[in-house]
């Protein structure tokens, strides 16, 4: 029973690792579909987006049969209950790719408004950040945890910098006003990407220095 | 023990109504600093997060501990995974009461660029779905649930209407740019505020029909 009930956790951490990675790649097509300006793949992330709701009910499913036969304490029952949130998480970052590539769906009727430097980057950050969160998740590794809240930070200057430079285009020539709120948004959502990647980092360092107080209490 | 574990459930939902409470009172607020251009109230609000995030961590707790002690099963375990579920909305409500108290601080820095009669609107619809969705999950009613999940759409109807308007002001004149996107941002905010209240009514759908499926099973 002991050894099932390990072996179902194990299963259950691979199954979260890979809806995390279903969700990066979904961020990464949305903005291959921005930067190529391709309407098929927009629309191909915007069905695929119920695989991801899929695997938020089975972790869900998983987590709850998981207490119920298991009954697990202390640190797997944190484990678990964490497992729980993260997959909130997971999935609304997946609606987040779904935000992005229906922008770019409208943002492809019209010309480029400019070539795309910042907003990959600040994909690549925030993608970086929610697969390093779920690694910490499942080392349970407090350090890169810390990391990735760390990392929040120059998302959001970029973030800044993409709203600033876009508001100069908009004074100066109110054509653009529609392309460029789009692309604000579009820089939004990746901000909220990494929001969940360090929301799911914090419930990280909160699971573990948590179970350390109760330990320390017991 | 079973009377007391339901003495210890009806505290759970007691909290949870408290902080539901607390986060609809932030958004009202929220929404006065910017109606009365209140730069007090607003600095207020954004202090007054750390309560919220203190009922966070509260529920957080007593929801592992009611696991931990208790080993509810059925009906109960779902009840306690959902309020864990639901407290990182609410949560992230209270976040977005900080972000309407933020860009009302930036708006008091110029003149009014109009008077504000749709965002208030989305406000009071935004703020009574939350009610309506924390009353349904203490009740484990689904016919409330659903409802809520169906003014989701109203909201944001009213947000795209919000969006054009403003849109129409930027176009018209470059200087009202700064001031109209952080209008558009505040009913973006206010849309996140229905969508957290949707995902709650969403939960709780689940959390009842599944229990239904599970016993018709058992």
């Amino acid at each position: 029973m002991q050894r099932h009930f390990h072996e179902e956790l194990d299963h259950l951490k691979q199954t979260l690792l890979a809806m995390g990675a279903l969700v990066e790649d979904q961020i990464r097509r949305a903005m291959r579909a921005l930067v190529e300006r391709d309407d098929v793949l927009a629309k191909n992330i915007i069905e695929r987006d119920r695989e991801v709701n899929r695997y938020d009910v089975e972790v869900d499913e998983k987590c709850v049969e998981l207490l119920a036969l298991h009954q697990p304490t202390a640190g797997d029952l944190r484990f678990i209950t964490t497992a729980m949130k993260i997959v909130t998480d997971l999935e609304r970052i997946g609606d987040q790719a779904v935000n992005i590539a229906q922008r770019a769906l409208e943002l492809n009727l019209e010309p480029q408004l400019k070539p795309y430097i910042d907003l990959p980057r600040m994909a690549d950050q925030a993608q970086r950040m929610v697969k390093e969160s779920l690694d910490a998740f499942v080392a349970r590794d407090t350090e890169l945890a810390r990391r990735v809240c760390a990392e929040d930070a120059p998302v959001d200057a970029l973030n800044h910098q993409i709203f600033r430079e876009l508001l100069t285009f908009m004074m100066e020539d109110a054509k653009t006003i529609p392309r460029a709120i789009r692309l604000i948004l579009i820089a939004r959502f990746l901000e909220r990407v990494a929001d969940h990647a360090t929301n799911i980092a914090e419930m990280v360092i909160f699971m573990v220095e948590s179970k350390i107080v109760r330990h320390t209490l017991a």
